[in-house]
């Protein structure tokens, strides 16, 4: 998860909303993972996070809302299964709005930083 | 440094300029400490990391813009005073306007996310 978090340049968003209640990258991108695979253990694979951290990282979501945000099957053909709430949803979109947000307004400042670089070696 | 990070409601913003090259509020607020004490084992002090780590950051950014962004008096009764250079009172200048700019540009979609929390527990 955070093994290629330097890697792309931009904006990496943390939002804090409540003292130690807080949403990243790593939420952000476990959500989307889920919304994708259909799968906390699919989406945990994809993120190389253990099932146990992905699973801890959803409790503490659910928890810091009060009401789910991954919903998951608990047994039948779709055992494992896990889709986002609407609360989930929600949450996901306001995140991805901000960084959107974020990376348009940075956008003049972020280049005067980029060019005080030097340039990269050869 | 990380201690108190999430306890602060607001956006924390990391840049990551280029592949392995960040700026994110650590060492903002390290370049800030530097300029109010004017020393690198002060700046550490306030921000209780140690002056080996306050160092390593240092020498992390001066190689990153290819140029110092805080110079060193090396004897003297000024021995240890550390200021900013130029660049780095660019580059710090830089990040607070980020900071501004993002917290400007989100603060809808923020509030609306804090609205989905549920209310503290007395």
């Amino acid at each position: 998860m955070t093994r290629h978090a330097n890697r792309t340049t931009g904006a990496r968003l943390r939002i804090v909303l409540r003292p130690d209640v807080a949403l990243g990258p790593g939420k952000a991108a476990l959500l989307d993972s889920i919304q994708e695979t259909g799968s906390i253990a699919a989406a945990g694979r994809r993120m190389k996070m253990s099932y146990k951290r992905a699973w801890s990282l959803i409790e503490t979501l659910n928890r810091d809302f009060g009401t789910p945000l991954v919903a998951t099957s608990k047994g039948g053909k779709s055992f494992g299964g896990a889709t986002l709430t609407e609360t989930g949803s929600r949450v996901l979109a306001l995140y991805r709005s901000m960084e959107r947000r974020t990376q348009e307004s940075i956008q003049e400042d972020f280049h005067a930083l980029q060019r005080l670089l030097p340039d990269i070696p050869k």
